[in-house]
């Protein structure tokens, strides 16, 4: 028996900033093990944007919203220390959804064996749900064509970073769209993206002009906001569009118009959203793509790190004001 | 040589009514033919929302609008009256892109022949581009399946119509919306969709909901306006829209705003904009398609006729009344 501490969702989004008054803190011993489950020591929490729309109460979205007085759902990075599962032995490293908690105990569901080669950063940055996001709905959903030009906004986010990256190395032209000076050197300068916009600061639909002569193929859309009309604007015939995310507008009470369709018609155009959970199947195909470009050193990522589990409590406000740098993680 | 009378655009749609200020009737004697030429007498002309998009000056549509002072572009039926082209015989019935005009000289490109077995109605309501657009966008955008629920806007109008009798016939849930409890009527009881909503006077929400009582898979855009907002909020996941028209946005000075893109997201729906010149190579799989629920009677059409070339000028404005009952002809 082991204590452990972790973390329920008591309340649900307001609009307000996210913080410890929609959470519990609860501590508990963990009970003994049956036949079949094992313990798991979290080192690493994952922090994702998709979290906050798990947060609401919507029944109609992909994966059923977190009930109220549970555990906060996350993904995370850990090690087995005890275990009555065959197929999992003390010191795997391990990594799927275990929450908000310092121990989990599971069946093994949803919990996969992570190569000692590589470590919790790189798991959750890359391999998991940010990695696999990117290379889904830029590969199989945008279908890019080497010459074409992309436009990703969070572009220094954990999903956009890596579908930057991605369309680098399938020939694209590739402009991202960030909230600061800082993370537009960063794609640039250590990413190679082609250009960006700061939508905070610069004169969004010039800028956008002279960074896609020739428009835009593909907009990879991770924020919503203002910058949405201007891209949208943009798109060349044919364009495909892939909503990803839309941060900008996940806590407002009224959303934000979006653009007409006449474009759609005009241009024709497609605009599909996604979400990973839809297309677990088609994981290992995603994995089998990514692999090789994360050990030739074309795909990078930087991490943001904050520390012990109740910092989890207000993390999430960092994707509203775009202050985390890199992969949002909680290290326990 | 022949007496002609055709009519050339002469300005651009500014938001008030389409009429006789916009265009030039002019009259001259048709030129001796060429070798390859033929002459063709129009009897009727098809009248098609598309037409409003190819007279504005816009150069990113998927085709290059009516250059000012030429013949407006139309699609019409017609007899070959005199032929210096082998494979085209007076007396043979033809349907293609001939404009505005009672006579036209052409080398055959783009004219096609018809069967004698089809008259002039049949051949332009369905068998031209409001039955190929319905059958491309219905069954090759839209991928229906049998038991889903569609909703049909514009469903009185000559694609509309179409649509709602092919996803019938294929086994789905049709739902209208009409501009008048005649077209209503017509739909429900002599088409056989499951229900028609009258969106000038129904109370668009409750009437939407008690018609579509498990959501919306499939919704087939042809008018756009306040309508658009239910039925995107009805959607089911992994629902599909297939935009097809947006009448009611057309000559607006300020499109009206889309929906917000969040929904996409949660309900990985995919809005996808077409226009049928994408599709020609696909006209012979549309009309295999097509042509058994013809024969069958599973497709009936009514048509709205006006007489004499002159009617064109004014003809379009019942788009955006919804005045026209049928598919809307203009007999020369």
């Amino acid at each position: 028996m082991t204590l452990n501490k972790e973390i329920l969702l008591t309340a649900r989004p307001d609009g307000n900033p996210i913080g410890p008054h929609m959470f519990e803190v609860i501590e508990s011993e963990t009970p003994a093990l049956s036949e079949g489950q094992f313990l798991i020591k979290q080192t690493h929490m994952s922090m994702d944007p998709a979290m906050i729309g798990w947060m609401m109460p919507d029944e109609e979205s992909y994966i059923p919203p977190v009930a109220l007085n549970t555990r906060m759902r996350s993904s995370g990075f850990g090690e087995v220390v005890a275990s009555e599962n065959s197929e999992f032995a003390a010191g795997d490293k391990v990594m799927g959804m275990m929450g908000w908690t310092e121990y989990a105990i599971t069946n093994g569901q949803g919990i996969n064996k992570v190569s000692n080669d590589i470590d919790a950063e790189t798991a959750l940055s890359v391999f998991a749900l940010p990695g696999l996001t990117a290379t889904q709905g830029l590969l199989n959903i945008g279908k890019p064509k080497s010459g074409e030009t992309i436009v990703v906004t969070g572009a220094a986010g954990s999903v956009g970073s890596i579908v930057g990256q991605l369309a680098k190395a399938e020939g694209l032209r590739v402009i991202g769209v960030v909230g600061s000076d800082e993370k537009a050197d960063w794609i640039v300068n250590e990413l190679g993206f082609d250009g960006a916009i700061n939508y905070k600061k610069d004169d969004l639909k010039s800028q956008l002009e002279s960074l896609t002569p020739d428009g835009v193929d593909l907009f990879f859309e991770n924020t919503g906001g203002p910058i949405q009309h201007h891209i949208f604007d943009r798109m060349n015939a044919h364009g495909r569009i892939v909503v990803c995310g839309m941060i900008a507008d996940y806590t407002a009470s009224e959303p934000s118009a979006g653009p007409n369709w006449i474009p759609l018609i005009k241009k024709r155009i497609t605009v599909q959203g996604f979400a990973m959970p839809d297309h677990l199947h088609q994981v290992p195909q995603l994995l089998e793509k990514l692999t090789p470009y994360v050990m030739n050193g074309q795909i990078q990522y930087r991490t943001h790190v904050l520390n012990g589990l109740e910092s989890a409590m207000s993390a999430m406000n960092l994707f509203f004001t775009g202050e985390n740098k890199g992969k949002l993680l909680i290290e326990l």
